[in-house]
């Protein structure tokens, strides 16, 4: 660990410089505008892998912007990680939101960040996390402390849904052949409690349409002799849940993986203001599944939610109309073990079983992915934990994320890939939002935890042989 | 009679021409462009009633456009009826779906018209209807048969909401003293058929909006650990009907006016077809309150439609979005002896009184109007029945619209009258559609059939003295 603290003592002000450097790049992916911008800094992550001691590193071009692979590979017996993160960030809008222009990085003291964060365009996410990895190699090679192969896949449309990735990841299974998938573009809860994501949700989404009459009535003469779709819609949807906000849907918790006692009550660990929950939302009381608690019914829980809802008259002032249609978007969050694409077919026999016949119904898959789950007894997760324990002086907790990164599963099914979510953003660093920052601690606290990983990991495979 | 059938006999094409004259005239209310031919129809109108023998016509100044008043008084000892009608009309568009030019009336012969009908905009709705009254005046007088006091009070605003007739009738309570206000804007059965509107629904119309979280959320995040608004919307929207499709407000149906056993069989034996009925719809079954046909559920019994419906991510595609509100239009029908003050009073405790803790709930009022009834044994509805009776050979049917005509409370209010409405048109005729027309074979009957309702309503007067 002396050596690591030392190399970063040493180096910590090049390491601040140079991604200051690289945020100064606007990496838009969304925008072709900035198409020079983006392919500029695939190069400059290029340059930055050779420099920190990748041995190989090409641009692979892709239907859309390169994907930077590099590889380090020591020996064969040994095992190998491969470090994700992405090189595009967010637009800037809304520009004029923002304390200081967006690709002029500040360094700037704030409450949460005293010892000063960098203000800018993807200085968390996710260039500020993934250039840790890069620094973190640097320091291991420098220093001569890699214990094991990495590769690193650094793509360029994250932001944009990462499609070349998923065309890239498909066609290359071999040289991306891995025993862990290591990424950081996620956070953590704070600078004291470090906390991995090990799960994150699944999701199917679907829109519904409902059809009474076959053009719209006026309410006047209709009204009460027809089914009017509007309400049958609520109908329908309001008789998806029971009272007690369980799914009514037939096998919809089939599958559901029940956690243990031992991972809920690791994860209850997760400091947790009810009041200050509800304040932050406005909102009076919580609502949820019986059952469970408020931390819980957001990772470990599946649900459904409309998403959107629109029929007839919207407009200002009032019109006596009966709509002929009515639609709502819905979405389904799936825990591991749901199978997103069943789960949809379940949806649809039961949302069409469930209409009158006075109605006719249609539903419309949008997309969907699985959930997924890293267990705390994973090696992986073994090593974060012993890592963060070294570096901050207190073990992670595991936390469930609600959301869904659909990369993960891509990993999972077609490398066969575990993923460790190594987070050092805050929620507060207000990614996609104006004013991102990425605390100075917190960058450099990443490239002291990585070789940690790295160690330990490599370690606790060694006595699993 | 036989004076009636020889005058109209005798003038019937000039009877037919003079309207066509009236409807080269684009007299669209709604649109400015066409302001000088609004007032210039009120000046065709005012002319047609004195040739029609009204001793006394009026352009009348109002905030908006004129209203033509005429009078006939014979002797105070005798009753008094008041013509309502409308000069104005409905814009023409979609104007590319007229088969001849809307102001270029033409008469075409179609199946349920074998004598020819008239096309053109307001050939229906209302210059002939309302043209009929002033060709039936223009008989009674030349033959000398005019039993009664008449008033006329044309309006130029109709079909854009009769804001200044409301405005008009309130500064002109004597003037307008009557004792039965005649009307023909609606419709009837067939022409085999013909039936008298005898109820009209009220309306209470609301705009709701449920509050969650204050700002929108990450399905993904939050997900099933706050409440959605748009599902607690739908929860509580479906909530305020029970299995058997009645409306659950506590006090809603408290003062609802239960029709007779006679009442609801002379409303049964118009005409109905079930299965037409769901095929002109295109429905597979009609959906109502339990215990009553669908020719009752839409005019005798009050009902609960929602009317527009809005809330999260309504365009294109998929956003995992939880809303931090959702909406919902919702009117109520309401029939006679319901209060609509009262009725949207009780709609707004009982909705604030189902919302869950975790959302706030606005309900803002938009606009309402009481139901009007004309009971079966009024002596306007006696003697009208014995007019139809007489000039078609067969009895009217009562009906009961589930529509709002606004102007016949305001009739009951400010002028303490009952209203007859006559209507001639059909379903048909296309009115506010392109290629409305209306039969010849209507429009002569109508001028054999109000000279007949003025005898019977005045010999039906005297025996009531």
């Amino acid at each position: 660990m002396q050596h690591i603290q030392s190399y970063i003592s040493e180096h910590k002000d090049r390491f601040i410089n140079e991604l200051i450097e690289l945020l100064k790049t606007p990496s838009i992916s969304a925008d072709p505008a900035y198409k020079n911008d983006v392919l500029k800094t695939a190069d400059a992550v290029k340059l930055a892998l050779e420099k920190a001691g990748c041995g190989t590193v090409e641009i692979c071009e892709t239907p859309g912007y390169p994907i930077v692979y590099g590889e380090k590979i020591i020996s064969e017996d040994l095992p190998t990680i491969l470090v994700y993160g992405h090189y595009d960030v967010q637009p800037a809008d809304p520009i004029e939101l923002w304390d200081s222009p967006p690709f002029e990085p500040i360094i700037k003291k704030t409450d949460i960040h005293p010892e000063g964060a960098i203000f800018a365009r993807g200085a968390c996410d996710d260039k500020g996390q993934m250039y840790m990895h890069v620094k973190a190699l640097e320091l291991m090679t420098q220093t001569n402390q890699l214990p094991c192969n990495v590769k690193f896949m650094i793509e360029g449309e994250e932001e944009v849904g990462s499609e070349s990735l998923s065309w890239y990841v498909k066609r290359n299974q071999g040289k991306l052949a891995n025993d862990i998938v290591l990424i950081s573009d996620t956070g953590m809860i704070s600078n004291s409690q470090p906390s991995i994501t090990t799960g994150l949700r699944g999701l199917s989404y679907v829109e519904v349409e409902i059809t009474g009459p076959n053009r719209d009535l006026h309410s006047g003469l209709y009204g009460g002799a027809v089914a009017n779709p509007i309400n049958i819609l609520t109908k329908m949807i309001a008789s998806l849940h029971d009272e007690n906000n369980h799914i009514v849907i037939p096998g919809f918790y089939n599958n559901v993986e029940e956690l243990s006692l031992e991972e809920r009550a690791e994860m209850a660990k997760a400091p947790f203001l009810l009041e200050g929950y509800q304040d932050a939302l406005d909102i009076d009381e919580v609502f949820g599944e019986k059952g469970y608690t408020t931390n819980e019914r957001n990772s470990i829980r599946p649900t459904l939610d409309v998403n959107g809802i629109w029929g007839g008259y919207i407009g200002e002032g009032a019109k006596t109309v009966i709509a002929s249609k009515a639609y709502a978007k819905i979405s389904m969050r799936l825990v591991p073990n749901q199978d997103w694409h069943e789960i949809t077919e379940l949806f649809t026999e039961h949302f069409k079983s469930i209409a009158p016949k006075s109605v006719k119904v249609k539903v419309t898959p949008h997309h969907g992915g699985q959930g997924y789950v890293t267990p705390i007894d994973n090696i992986g997760y073994k090593a974060a934990n012993k890592a963060y324990t070294e570096s901050f002086g207190v073990q992670a907790i595991p936390q469930r994320s609600g959301g869904s990164i659909p990369i993960v599963s891509l990993f999972e099914e077609e490398l066969n890939s575990k993923t460790i979510l190594m987070g050092f953003g805050l929620d507060s660093d207000a990614i996609h939002s104006p004013n991102e920052h990425f605390g100075i601690f917190n960058y450099l606290k990443g490239i002291e935890t990585i070789p940690l990983f790295y160690k330990y990991y490599t370690e606790l495979s060694k006595r699993n042989l």
